[in-house]
């Protein structure tokens, strides 16, 4: 559907606060604006003022007027679609916000469809497709982590690493077809050793790249983490005692404040997100009358299991509990902390005498905690976060985080793939070009140059209106 | 508290969207922005280029890059507060608008309190202080006519009343005064006939503001209705019919929705909001078991009483209850609609029937609707709209809508009513002019020529942060 010879208009702020934004943009944009517009100074034309400009005045409907704002231009190229665009900002009323759209709607602008801002803006060059999808992964990150790894794929960091394996792909491409040109006259521009070496290269970038999605994927929507343990072990107490220690840190700063429906908590800019805490939420542990069987699939989609023991339990109950846990994820990579609450109520001697035993018969290290007293909850902290493995040098590298990019990387991989064996078996070039496309193909379309209205409409319709 | 020393930031827009402004102001916002903030185009310096333009460039903690954002510069005294004022657009993402509060305050900014730009923009003579309150009213207000009353006061229309009262009180206060000043001499420099019409004629225009409190507050706030009868008549389903028709109206542009709390609609620009629906937003109505002293309450709360009969009532019944709300009611200026519900189930002889006898034995017009059928809607719309009193014209004059005026007005009348006595009894001429004084003192305590640290506290305690 081609929309762009509509102008569109769009609320690009959130509801509530002082201010709101409206949004226009397309190749009427001024015209419209100023037949609503009327600048305090009227010496000032909004269709001739240059780009990056704010005017103040009234947005008026015939004699009415409407609001007192600032409008600021952007010329084309020069703004966030590239197009002519305009940023109304009036008092944040939703009567003034409807009342103002209304305006412009009736003045030739089209309601703006979700994504449609950024998706001029992919369209005009300005981004390409995976920096367009950075765009709604910036504005949802939620902690330190996840925000770098968007930040860096909106300014390209992603789209460069892919354009340097397509480039390779290309420059191999082009080897091949070279020799398929020369059709029957079997020459090798390329020696088959050096062929394999450039595609075992980029495979294994590929798929460095596709290992980094499933703690990509993890970082940018939490850690998944659950707490299990027996009945009134202290599970409730220290979920809450976590989650109350994280919020009042996230709004220590007026007016900031983090909508949480899920459970989770930030700790070194990274967020884990408690799974399935609907009984845990609640002070008695109704849970865990579901049973082992219902344990067991929490701890299949953590990737972090904090088991909670008491201090008064016996070495071989915990050994019991942790065994079994242990057999659930052995060959996985998710991570076990077993945690001895109120310890409060014992002296070191005890716990120095558990420890040892866990540690001799179970090979475990153990962490003692008053969830309570809020004792020990740094120790868990500290080792929830080295459970990550997130140094910074791997954060300074592309992380994917994007489903759609991860499928067409796996699908470059297996392209690949059957190159190698291709390069293996002496198969016909025909048959290599035509894997060597497939794999440009995709990764083509990460970055949109290949794309397709079905794509852009996928990706699109999640965004919000005014983005 | 004296502030004004500080440079405050807070987030101006609302939550959620595609972006958030935030806003920063003070001697030093240029200074402390320049620390965090780094233009793409490295000639620009925020410092020295002139107000109302636009700046693209990076926020960065050290190397790292929280966002791309654009920042608008706005030079003292043409800015909302007055002062060197800075407004950064940044992506709506709650971490970076945390992150951004967070390197402004560690780089000298302090975060703001609620109010405190428009208190800014009040103490540098930016607007005055009934202005100042209007721009919550402004942003608060969610119909037609509230947002004309807020914005005709935001623009000056009712601070130009109250001064042309103060300086026909000023005019008069200086002829007592001169009398005064020959003391012994016995001098009149004015008529006392001319004196009394002056007083006379702004006691009236004091009057009036003040009277049209009652009406301006219900229209600020929303009439206040209440839907009464007996049980199963059809009062959820015509509650429940009004809001969704309203709620489909409101939200036909995309983007752009009501969040009400209260039951609220809105017809010919006017808000209605009905009182005490927590039983009928039920399917059945419980709130009835509550009996007829409930319902006299709700009446005595609403200013339009819908009362709601069946057609298969009998005129006697009909008659009853229109009998004993109207004995409640009569001597105010509460107006009551009576409705027949399940009109669709009767043929037009009947309804004719019915409606001749009420009219004859009560005086009383009916409307005959079907909220079922969403029959006779438009009907109830247009006689609610006819009983609200707004012409146009009472709109084009100034309404009071704000308590702390109307309690100041209230006060300014009592002082005229002295002098006017004092006038009448040939008082001195010092209590008449204590009495004047008075007047003078109350008037300004609107507009804020009077003010004090507690009235200031007060009204700007209750605006948002970023205000």
């Amino acid at each position: 559907m081609i929309r762009s010879d509509l102008t569109i208009c769009a609320p690009a702020s959130g509801s509530g606060g002082a201010i709101s934004v409206i949004r226009v943009s397309g190749k009427d944009a001024f015209e419209i604006v100023s037949k609503v517009f009327f600048p305090s100074d009227n010496t000032v034309n909004i269709l001739t003022i240059s780009g990056f400009r704010v005017v103040y005045g009234e947005i008026r409907s015939g004699d009415e007027v409407i609001d007192e704002v600032l409008v600021s231009i952007f010329r084309s190229p020069h703004s966030y679609t590239g197009e002519n665009s305009a940023e109304i900002s009036c008092h944040a009323s939703p009567y003034i916000v409807k009342s103002i759209l209304e305006l412009l709607i009736k003045n030739g602008a089209s309601a703006a469809r979700p994504g449609e801002f950024t998706q001029r803006a992919f369209l005009n060059g300005q981004l390409d497709l995976s920096q367009a999808e950075a765009v709604a992964d910036v504005i949802s990150s939620s902690s330190g982590v996840a925000h770098k790894i968007a930040m860096n794929q909106l300014r390209g960091g992603f789209s460069g690493e892919i354009s340097n394996l397509r480039a390779e792909l290309l420059n191999f491409a082009s080897l091949i077809e070279l020799e398929l040109d020369f059709g029957e006259e079997d020459v090798e521009f390329a020696d088959r050793g050096d062929l394999k070496a450039i595609i075992v290269r980029v495979k294994n970038l590929t798929d460095r790249l596709s290992e980094s999605f499933s703690l990509g994927n993890a970082l940018k929507n939490g850690i998944p983490v659950v707490i299990v343990g027996k009945p009134n072990s202290g599970k409730s107490t220290l979920l809450n005692v976590l989650l109350q220690d994280d919020k009042a840190i996230v709004s220590d700063i007026p007016g900031t404040t983090r909508d949480t429906i899920e459970d989770t908590i930030v700790i070194d800019g990274i967020e884990y997100r408690f799974i399935d805490t609907a009984g845990l939420r609640e002070t008695t542990d109704v849970i865990e009358s579901l049973g082992i069987r219902k344990t067991f699939e929490k701890i299949a989609q953590a990737s972090v299991i904090l088991l909670v023991d008491e201090i008064t339990d016996s070495p071989d109950q915990i050994n019991g509990r942790i065994k079994a846990i242990r057999e659930k994820i052995d060959g996985t990579d998710k991570k076990l902390i077993i945690l001895i609450n109120k310890s409060d109520t014992s002296d070191y001697n005890l716990q120095g005498e558990l420890s040892k035993r866990i540690n001799r018969e179970a090979g475990e290290e153990l962490l003692f905690i008053s969830a309570k007293e809020k004792a020990g909850l740094d120790g868990l902290r500290s080792i929830l976060s080295e459970s990550i493995a997130v140094s910074g040098s791997s954060l300074e590298n592309v992380m994917v985080t994007n489903a759609r990019h991860y499928e067409a990387l796996c699908k470059v991989s297996v392209s690949l793939g059957r190159v190698l064996n291709g390069l293996e078996e002496n198969i016909t070039e025909e048959l290599i070009a035509t894997d060597i496309r497939q794999a440009i193909h995709y990764l083509g379309e990460i970055t949109g140059e290949i794309t397709s209205d079905e794509i852009l409409g996928n990706i699109f319709r999640n965004f919000c209106i005014g983005k």
